[in-house]
């Protein structure tokens, strides 16, 4: 398992970890049809409409209506990705007959490896060995591989059918919390780029995936879960976070971090948690954003990829309700963020547009005026050099869209909402409480200038912090080039 | 605005307040018919089967078909409430003509009071004076009033059609925010019992509410959203909530904590935040439960309202995704919480209804053997008597329930866990992640029992410290009474 740094590198022959996104040729190993595992990676590849494909399954027969090889051995050379799904004991068998077929690229899904015990832990050792004998990149085992949207894609236990594109990469360490992240994001409409999960991280690492990402066109944030960085590793960690965060932002969330956590990631990856504050150095020595939560992770992940880094300025706030107005100054505050002093003529302006009870001040707020007010205050707000990014709350009462009392639709509101928001340039986030069936129609129109619709006040703030935290980041590398 | 508090006790001679929630009698004053403010309350009031209602508007005719007076001076003596809604300028000679018909109730919804500067404000000491004089208690202004589940009365923004009963009630200072607090409740499922928006707080505030609700069957827990304490009444604070957490739960959110949430909150609501530390240590002092964002206001409550107290023992967790166990170990550590140390004989039959694979150990790690297993896990785990508290994670795959993949219903599922768990006569909390429909399919099952599904685990994590939290306060103050 504690492999030296050198016979690891050596391992890497081949560079690039592409056939494991962008395969010309699979073979499913322990292809089948049963409703459970393997069902759906069988059926995700099976249905891709591009890739050649190669079912491979000791009983034969037919899955789901192909015909299966009954042995690695009958595979054509050079497929360029096996996916094996075998009992762990089988596994180290089909990996030594993916080598002698020239297959340099193995996701192993199976489970039963180090995080079991000793045994287990002595097969993963000897799968490493195989493939370091043979230049093979592993993934895995115990995951379920990975998801690209570009191609569509996936060897996970995900429904392709709902996937949607865009530009959040999410790294994950298990395989049923790297599905769920997917399952959330697809719910909540969160645009993904490539999920990988490593499971064991026998051989590829998050080390390994953050270098590929970082040169991946489509991956505008890079999101990881670490459970341990493999002993040895921590330097090149460090060297490729920090190339890596010049070009694209990096979080990071990471379990283990008391001595609870530890035992429970230990007994459920093998990782080993090490020390929470050595960790946390060293992320902040790479230049990557810490996070403390999932939520933190997935929110902070939605703003980054999908707004601009802020100019020169502080935050705007504007919200029908003054009490949320009030409690995002303080999360901003608590966070080290300054609220925009408006200019003059900004105030003048707003004046204009609001009514006489309207507070013109920041946090602007248009209470019950929302409709009415709020994309010519966005608009106003986006002109004032003091401001750098806008932060829109509304707390819209459901009796607004209830059939049974003003039956409104605010889509088209939200929708010119969102226009308005994106014509400034500015960063914008959004945050929505109460009636879901108000935020649902904000999400559809927002989502229009993929203006985000977050639901939780502190982690939206938490979110701004990072943008402000990479720009500033950002503005330091740059500043290093050009010197 | 800075009475002395012998002034402002002497206006307590009605010390009930519950006209405002059990009125027989209401006079809506600005009663209208327009889509705007004052629509839903007129609606609301107007379609209660019990109540006598009277309307009011100087432009007489009819209001949703119901005829108007022109006049206060119209209404007959007596009415126990009046509601009203009439512009700033107008609202003392409202509460003068209400005094006149011995009107001892009164909630002010209309704005442009103290929160708009030196002229609001002395309309508002206008509206104590004479409220002072003729005995009457007011809520308000710049509020929305009160909503009361348990005879579906309520003078604010909101869907009654929609209104979930429950133990939580709700105080909030700002009208829109409640509203939302509302909606967010019918939206989610969270049942109610009163809520009340205080507004200005001329008269009424939070401490006479929770005076009130400490006594009040339907309310379980008591949920405060707080802008600032009125001067001098930090010490009646302290007695009050002191009094009532030896009855209920009560939790406090407050804002204004920072130098721009304290300036946001004296444009809101004319409010005075206070020093943090010394609110911070008065409720600390009090027994009540401070709590630091809505969404922690919102799951507590839930949690608080739903679960019994737990006995002696710590915490369990039984998971289908190792990474949240992972997770949720650090939060409760973080916490101060302990993780269970189970039995040997819990570990052995948790072996028997596990696969092999399976981690018995705590957390109890089920993976993809949830649906098997975690029914008669958490059945095992609720007889360890070392075991205090069950967090059940589930973080199972959309493919699922997807008619793509499984199609598999899980609402049974989740009615049987639900039901399993509530035997245990332990707590139980249960966090969803990742696939919309497969959490709400967890809603509907494990709502049956009342089982709350939460959707964030750092929250999760803080609602199952405050149940411990208060226990502990629990036993001392019935230690206290039992010498």
């Amino acid at each position: 398992m504690c492999r030296k740094a050198e016979e690891r590198d050596a391992l890497k022959c081949d560079r690039s970890l592409d056939a494991f996104f962008n395969p010309r040729s699979v073979a499913v190993i322990g292809a089948t049809e049963t409703l459970g595992f393997g069902h759906a990676p069988t059926k995700n590849i099976l249905s891709h409409p591009k890739i050649k494909k190669f079912l491979v399954n000791v009983k034969g027969g037919k899955v789901m209506g192909v015909d299966v090889l009954r042995t690695v051995r009958e595979l054509p050379e050079g497929v360029d990705l096996a996916v094996i799904m075998v009992p762990s004991s089988s596994v180290i068998d089909v990996v030594k007959e993916c080598a002698e077929k020239g297959i340099r690229h193995v996701i192993i899904e199976s489970a039963g490896f180090s995080e079991t015990g000793d045994e287990g832990a002595r097969l993963e050792r000897e799968v490493v060995k195989i493939a370091r004998a043979n230049g093979m990149r592993v993934i895995g085992p115990n995951c379920v591989g990975v998801v690209n949207t570009s191609n569509m894609f996936t060897t996970a236990d995900v429904d392709v059918a709902v996937l949607v594109k865009g530009g959040v990469a999410f790294v994950a360490q298990s395989g049923v919390f790297g599905t769920a992240l997917v399952d959330r994001a697809c719910s909540e409409g969160l645009g993904l780029s490539k999920v990988v999960t490593l499971g064991n991280k026998c051989d590829v690492d998050e080390i390994d995936l953050v270098e590929y990402l970082a040169d991946d066109e489509e991956t505008k944030v890079i999101g990881l879960y670490v459970e341990g960085v493999k002993p040895r590793r921590g330097r090149r960690m460090i060297d490729v976070f920090r190339a890596a965060s010049a070009k694209k932002p990096i979080l990071v969330l990471k379990s283990g971090r008391t001595e609870a956590g530890s035992k429970a990631v230990k007994s459920h990856t093998g990782s080993l948690a090490g020390s929470d504050k050595v960790f946390d150095a060293a992320v902040k020595q790479s230049g990557a954003i810490r996070v403390e939560s999932i939520d933190e992770l997935f929110y902070t992940a939605m703003v980054l990829a999908s707004q601009p880094l802020p100019p020169d300025g502080d935050v705007a706030i504007i919200t029908n309700s003054g009490s949320l107005g009030a409690m995002m100054c303080d999360e901003l505050e608590l966070l080290g963020l300054k609220l925009a002093v408006l200019l003059p003529e900004t105030v003048d302006k707003l004046r204009k547009v609001t009514p006489p009870w309207a507070s013109c001040r920041n946090p602007v707020d248009v209470g019950p005026a929302i409709i009415e007010s709020a994309i010519p205050a966005i608009e106003i707000l986006g002109r004032d050099q003091n401001v750098g990014f806008i932060v829109m709350i509304f707390a819209i009462p459901g009796i607004v869209s209830s059939p049974r009392y003003f039956n409104a639709d605010l889509t088209p509101f939200f929708e010119i909402l969102g226009e308005t928001a994106s014509k400034t340039g500015k960063p914008t986030v959004t945050l929505g409480f109460g009636d879901e069936r108000i935020i649902k129609m904000a999400e559809k129109g927002l989502g229009k200038s993929r203006i985000p619709v977050l639901r939780n006040l502190t982690l939206t703030a938490k979110a701004v912090a990072s943008l402000y935290e990479y720009k500033k980041l950002k503005n330091k590398t740059d500043k290093n080039k050009s010197i």
